[in-house]
């Protein structure tokens, strides 16, 4: 990509960008595809804002034409440990959805990147949603992703002028591992990422929320040293 | 609905409220089936600001329970007359889809009123799109609905665990005439409304933008007198 034409002629996407490891992990894959990547971010009074450090850290070191924080006020509807100080985030496993589940967002984030989209003259969106290590969340499904791709279609100017959407993501059917592993390979620092639900100010991860354990986890499964700060335990 | 009690019974449901004809209507319509209205609006960088001094007014005419103004960075997408202001908004009728459709605008807010319904536990949505007089938009039409709908119980805890979600555009077949007088018949005040592209800082309507000429049009088959204030013609 250091020829200018070549950058000039390249196939736009909008990639949705987390900050954590699974989000990374589909930017590089949608770059090593020869994509022009438009990266987006939600500042959504999420309690991990450390994480958007993450996005705009990785989003540079993997080459985004551009990055783009959008606020996004979900902490106004509340209903997620995520969004709501009041609910705290669970330390161990549970049965069934979690309370770090925040409604509707992959739908809320997936419209806001079809909008991006058809705005750019992109007709791929790249989402890091993940049905294997996923923690129960209803929104990171096949069948989700499916009917999401049919709805930007029938949504859209450009959908029905012919010229289709199309929803990429790549990991639905990876483990953790796998996901790991497909990052090493292309190269990607998994230091500049932050997973954890309650990371601290200085980035810090707990290493005991759903998301710390099922991270921590992959690193092992995959053979790979876990580049994760972590801060002082406390209880584990 | 003045029996606290039977407040406090309603079923809940979001309804999205721009502050112009049609979402008053759906409003009206919604609380005479006999839910409990939490009104959702959004300030997305519309170029029609008072617009959403015309949803706080007509919000609380109809009797919304809540109304929430949700931040919206849309202007950061471009891509559309109504937020761009490079692109002009057009003042005659054309082909095909118009400049003043916004980038996937539909999915967009239904997407945030589904998260917000869900974290609020209603599992309605009512939404006050139109495929008769409705200005060539894709996400207006029948079939945008029906995705929507089927989308939201397969993105959310809900919708999975059984409890689905609804999506209501009751005006969806009506001509602008049939929503005038069914919202008359409603008691509904359209001299609160705003529904020009491009109104003055007093609210005054320009009368020759797309939206303008639908309306006028829809009270004179109404015969319903025009509450519009209109602002002094120029090349009316």
């Amino acid at each position: 990509m250091n020829d200018p034409d070549a950058q000039m002629i390249a196939k736009k996407a909008v990639v949705l960008l987390s900050g954590g490891l699974d989000s990374v992990t589909v930017l590089a894959l949608a770059r090593e595809q020869g994509f022009s990547c438009h990266a987006l971010s939600m500042q959504y009074g999420q309690r991990h804002g450390v994480e958007l450090e993450a996005a705009r850290r990785v989003a540079a070191a993997q080459g985004a034409v551009e990055h783009l924080i959008a606020p996004l006020a979900l902490d106004a509807f509340g209903g997620s440990a995520l969004t709501d100080r009041r609910i705290q985030v669970p330390e161990q496993a549970s049965e069934g959805i979690p309370v770090t589940y925040v409604p509707a967002r992959n739908t809320i984030f997936l419209a806001l990147a079809l909008g991006w989209a058809e705005a750019l003259g992109a007709r791929d969106l790249f989402v890091g949603v993940n049905a294997v290590d996923y923690s129960g969340y209803p929104d990171c499904r096949p069948a989700f992703i499916e009917a999401f791709e049919r709805l930007a279609n029938l949504a859209t100017k450009a959908g029905v002028e012919g010229d289709r959407f199309r929803v990429h993501a790549p990991l639905i059917d990876m483990s953790k591992a796998q996901i790991i592993r497909e990052g090493v390979r292309l190269g990607v620092d998994y230091s500049l990422t932050i997973s954890c639900y309650q990371a601290d100010t200085r980035g810090r991860a707990c290493g005991v929320c759903d998301s710390c354990r099922l991270r921590a986890q992959g690193f092992a499964e995959a053979g790979v040293p876990d580049p994760t700060p972590y801060r002082p335990a406390r209880r584990r």
